[in-house]
C-alpha cells in the first residue's frame, strides 16, 4: 500500500485525505541553503486553488501552507522540508449522501474494494484535493533549477480546440489557461452552462519545458519520457500522455519525422537533448455529474487548474534526474556539454 | 545512471548492449516453486525475434536463453533467477560506417553528451535488442498469474488504420499482429516497400488485459494506470500511452462517459477494477532511414514485433502489484472481492 | 541527502529538527482497518520522553501526538498516517552559546562539512529528539502484528553491569530499566552524580524478541539481522550490534555453539527461525559534558530512555519484513510452517 | 523475496546459487569512462578463493570471471556491469547425504521454511560462495574511489587474540591476513588442527578505512554506521558490528572518550569526518562440524578469506554514499571542505 513516494534522490511524501485533517508533503533530499520565499509558495497554490474563478467550484479552499520541518531562517537545511495545509472548510455533512453511492470512474468502488475500508466524506486519496501536496513540491524543485521553465497551457475542452499549438515557450494564457481569447471566452460560457446543467468535460493540456539540461534521463526503466509520463499518469483524471508528436507518430514515415528535431519533443533514446521537451496530457470528465454535481462545490472541469499540477509533478521528475545526472559529473569528460 | 531496475517485489533488472556478449535480465522477487520451462520461454522469444516474417530485418538474431540462476530441477527456488542470451550474430564491422553518425530521433548523441562515451557498434542499451530481457522476464511474470492475459495487436502502422477496433479479446492476429486480414496484406505490402526504400513507419498497438485481479494499484504516485504509464513508455520508440479512451477523453463529456464502464479501462482511481484494463500504445517509425537502412539488417517497423513486449511489461507490471497487494491480504474483511 | 526513509512496504519517512516547529513521521504502507488508541500511543511516548525520572534531563518535553492523516473514526485507512508532535518547549536562547561550539562525537561539525549550513539551535537531525518520530512508528507497527513483543532492558551502564542476563523474556526492569533491584540503585547514583559534574556515561542494551514469524528476512541484502542492523545503529550514540552470541562468537569454537539452538538468535542464514531473537546494542556516552552539561537540560545517559525507541525499531524492521513475507503467502506449500 | 539489491546509486544485484549453473553481480549505477584491468579483478577474487592455504578448503574453486555487458575496449560504458564466474567444480554428489540433514546455525532449514525448497546440493544463496559476486562489485568500487582504501585484518581467531591492536593502516598481514607473525604461527596450528578434527572456530576481523571523502552518510535513517553495519551484517556468518570503541563504549565515561578523536571511529552524527574509519565484526564458527566436516571440502574457519570481502562491501557503501552526496557538490558553499 506504500504508493505515497516519488523520486530517488528529490523524494516526495505525501499525505492527506480530501477530508481529514491536513494535506501535506514531505520533500527529502532537497539541497541545503535554498532561499524559501512563503509569498512565492502561496502564489503558486494560489494558480491551483477553486474559487478563483466563476468556472470553478464555488467551494473555496483556504490553502495556507505551514512550515514543519526542514527551512530556518528562511534557508532549507538539507534536511527534510515538510509543509502542511489544513482543510479548513470541510462540510463533510455535505457529501453524507455519497455514503453509500459509488461514482463510475471514481474511486469510491475501487477504494472499498482494495482496503476493505473508505473515508465516506469525500475521494479520500483519489480527490484532486491530492494535488496541493503536488503543487508544494513543485515549488521547491524550483527552487533547485531557477532556470527550468515548465508552461503549461490548454489546448481542449470538450468541443473546443485550439485551431493552432502557440509557438512560443511563454504565450498569454489568460483567464483560463487557454492561450487564445476567443477560445478562452468560447469555454467559459460552456463550462458555465455546464455548471449550471451538472454536466462535465475533458480535454487536453499541453506542457512546454525549456531550461532541461542534457543528458537527463537514466535508461532503459527510468527514461526520462517514462518518469515524465508515471509523474503525469499520477494525476487524478490524466488518461493520455505522449511526448513530441505523440499519437501523430502513428502515421507519420520515418522520413517525414527524422528532418524534423522538434518531432521527437527534446527527448531522444529516452535522454534529454537540450530542446524544447513537449508534452500533451488527456484528462477525462469529472464524475460527479448529473444532481450530485448541482450544489456547486464541484469543478465542471479540472483543466484550468491542473495547469498548475503539470508544471510540478514535471519540475519534480525533472529536478530527481537533474540531481542523478549530477552525481556523476566528475567522471565526465571535459568537453561533454552537460 | 541506476535506471536498469523496475518493481518493487517483483523487481527485474536487466543488463546488456546490443553488440557486446550477451543480454540478460536478473528477476528477483520470483515467488519459489514455479514450473520453468524452456519451450514455453523459446516461443515467447520466437514472438519478439527478428527474421520472423519478411517484413522484418533479415538479421537473424539466435536467441537460446541460458540459466545462470535461481531454477533448480525445473523449479523456482525463490532465489533471483537469471536468464542471459549471447549476442552470437553480431557482424560489428557492418555498423562500422555508423561511428560517428548521429541518427535523429536515436539515442547516439544523448548517449554519448550523458555518459562522454558510447559503443559505436550500435545503439547499445537504447537498441531494440534490449526488449528481450523483458520479454523473458514477462515469461516468469505469467508464471506468476497464469489467469492474466495480455493480448497486444496492431491497430494502424502509417496510413493503414483498423476500421473498429475488435471486441473480443483474444482475437486472430494473423501473420503481423493484426486483427483483420484485409489490413494484414496492405500492411505487408506497404511494408516490403518501405524496406525497399529505406523507408520506416510508425503505429499504434492496443492492448487488452483480462484476468487482472481487483484493488491493484497503490495511490497516489504507483496508480496502476501510472506504473502501466512508465512501463510502455520506457520502451523503444514508445512516445504516447492512454487508457480507456485515453485522447478522446479530450472532447468527451461527463455525461457521455459516466454512464459506459468500459470508457476508463478497467482502472478507476488508478486502482484496477476487475473489468478489461484496455490501452493504446504510440510508437514513432525507426530512425535508421534512407541509405542506411538498405543493408537489409533494420527494421522498417517495430510494431509488429514489439507486440510481444508489450504484453511482457503489461504482465510484469500487474504481478508486481499484485504481490503488493496479496501482502496485505490478510487485512482485509473477508467480505471484500479481493 | 534523502536517508530519512526506512522499509519497503512498511515505510516510514520522519522529518523535524530538534528545534524547529515539529518532528513528525509519515507511516506509508500501513494496513487498513487497524483500531487507533491515541492514549496507547501516548504511553509509549511517554517511556522515551525526558523528565520522566530524576537521573534524566529535567527539559520536560510535552510530547502531544496530533493526527493529520490516514485515521478515519479510529481505523487506519490504508492511507498515509502521519503524525506529529509539536516543539512547544525550545528556549532556544539556552543554546545561543553552543552556536558556533562543535562539540566532539557530535554532529555539529559533520553536519556543517556536509550540507553548508546547520540549525544551531540544536542538534537538528542528529539530536535524540528525533527518535520520537520513531516510537510513533514502532506503535502503529505493534498494531501490524499484536503478537510480536519486543522488550529491550539495560545490562550496562558505565562500570555497573549485570551479572547475569535474566532467562525471561518480560522481566521486571524497574525504574529505569534494569532488571535487577540493586542495579538499578547503584546506577541511580552514579548518573545523579554524573549529572553534578558534568560527566556522561555509555552503556548496553539487551533486546528480547518473541512472537516474531518464521521465514521473515530477505537473503542476501536484506537479512532480518543486516536490517535490524541497520535500524538499530541508525539510532543516535548506538555504536555496536551483535546477534545472538554476537563478539563471544568470537572466541567460540563450533562444537561450542552447533549444539545450542538460543546460539544464534532466533535468526538462521539471516531469515528468523521462530525461536527468541536476542540482540546486544552499544552506546556511547552523550557527547555534551562539562560546563555545557551543568544547565541540566542534557541526559547523562541516553539508555534509560533509548530502550523505548530499540523495540520500536525492532517492530518496524519486522513488520515491514512480515508483509514482505506475507506477498507470498499463496505460494508456499500448504505444509510449511509459515 | 526481493533482497539481493543493494545501493541506491552505485547499486548491485547479485545472483547464483552456491552450486548452480553461475553467480554473478550486475552494477548498475557505475560511472562510464572507468578503465578496466581484468588481471586486477582476478587478483581481488583469488584473495577471497578457496584453496589458496592450507587452513582452508581443499575445494579449488576455479574463478574464472566472464564479462557479460557494460565494458567496451576495457572502459566502462555507464552501462550496467555483468560479470559472472561459473561453478565449474560442483560435484553436487558429495552433498547428496545433506539432503535433507539441517545443520544448526545454518539456512537449511530456514530455507525450506520460507520458500517451501531448498536447493540441496549446499548452501546455495547462503552459500559463503555467494560471497564472490560481492569481490567483483567492490573491485568496480575500488575504481571509483582510487583514492579510497579499506583494509582488514583478523584480530582474534577462537581463543588466539592480538595483544595490541596495529596502529598503522597498511600493516603486514602475513599468510592469512593477521598482522603478526607469531599469531599467525599460533593459528594455523590451530586451525590445522581444527580441520583434523572436523572442528570450527570464529573470530573478530578489524577494519580500517582511510580515504573515505568528507560529509558522507544520510541522516537519521542511511547514516554512514547504519549502511556499513547493513552490509557488514549481510555477510553470511556475520554476528556482530561495531564502530569507534564499539562495545567498549558500553563502560567508557563521556570524560574518557570527549578528548579522543579516534574514540568515534571516523564518523560523528553518522556523517564522515574525514577521519580514519574503524569497524570491527564478530564472525561465528562454520556451522560444518563433526564427520559432515572431515572430507576436507569445508573451512574451519572463514576469516582469512572473509577478510576480501569486508573490504569489498565497505567500498560498495562508501562508494555509493560519495555518489549520493556527488549529487549535491554544486549547491555546497565553496569554501565547505568537501
Amino acid at each position: 500500500m506504500s504508493g505515497n513516494s516519488f523520486g530517488q534522490l528529490f523524494k516526495i511524501t505525501t499525505f492527506g485525505e480530501s477530508h481529514g485533517n491536513s494535506l501535506g508533503v514531505v520533500i527529502d533530499g532537497l539541497p541545503a541553503n535554498l532561499t524559501f520565499n512563503l509569498d512565492d509558495l502561496k502564489k503558486e497554490l494560489k494558480r491551483r486553488a477553486p474559487g478563483q474563478h466563476k468556472v470553478h467550484t464555488s467551494r473555496a479552499e483556504d490553502d495556507h501552507p505551514e512550515v514543519l520541518s526542514g527551512i530556518f531562517e528562511n534557508k532549507t537545511l538539507g534536511t527534510p522540508v515538510t509543509i502542511i495545509v489544513r482543510n479548513t472548510n470541510q462540510k463533510s455533512q455535505d457529501y453524507e449522501p455519497l455514503k453509500s453511492q459509488y461514482r463510475p470512474g471514481h474511486a469510491d468502488q475501487t477504494t472499498l474494494m482494495k482496503y476493505g475500508i473508505r473515508d465516506y466524506r469525500g475521494g479520500g486519496r483519489a480527490s484532486g484535493r491530492e494535488t496541493v501536496a503536488r503543487v508544494i513540491a513543485g515549488y521547491f524543485a524550483g527552487l533547485v533549477l531557477p532556470q527550468l521553465s515548465a508552461y503549461a497551457y490548454i489546448s481542449q475542452v470538450g468541443p473546443f480546440k485550439l485551431a493552432n499549438l502557440p509557438k512560443d515557450h511563454k504565450v498569454d494564457r489568460g483567464e483560463i489557461n487557454i492561450p487564445d481569447a476567443s477560445l478562452t471566452q468560447q469555454v467559459i460560457s460552456f463550462l458555465e452552462s455546464c455548471k449550471e446543467k451538472g454536466e462535465s468535460a475533458g480535454g487536453i493540456v499541453c506542457l512546454s519545458i525549456v531550461g532541461c539540461p542534457i543528458g537527463l534521463g537514466e535508461p532503459v526503466f527510468d527514461k526520462l519520457k517514462a518518469d515524465l509520463g508515471k509523474a503525469m499518469l499520477s494525476i487524478p483524471a490524466c488518461a493520455g500522455f505522449s511526448v513530441g508528436k505523440g499519437f501523430d507518430f502513428g502515421h507519420l514515415l520515418g522520413s517525414q519525422v527524422s528532418g524534423d528535431p522538434s518531432a521527437f519533443g527534446g527527448i531522444e533514446g529516452g535522454i534529454s537533448n537540450g530542446s524544447e521537451i513537449f508534452l500533451q496530457l488527456a484528462f477525462k470528465a469529472t464524475s460527479t455529474i448529473g444532481e450530485k454535481a448541482l450544489n456547486g462545490r464541484h469543478d465542471p472541469c479540472v483543466l484550468p487548474r491542473v495547469v498548475a499540477v503539470v508544471e510540478a509533478m514535471a519540475k519534480i521528475v525533472i529536478v530527481d534526474h537533474f540531481l542523478r545526472q549530477a552525481a556523476y559529473a566528475s567522471f565526465l569528460p571535459s568537453n561533454t556539454s552537460q
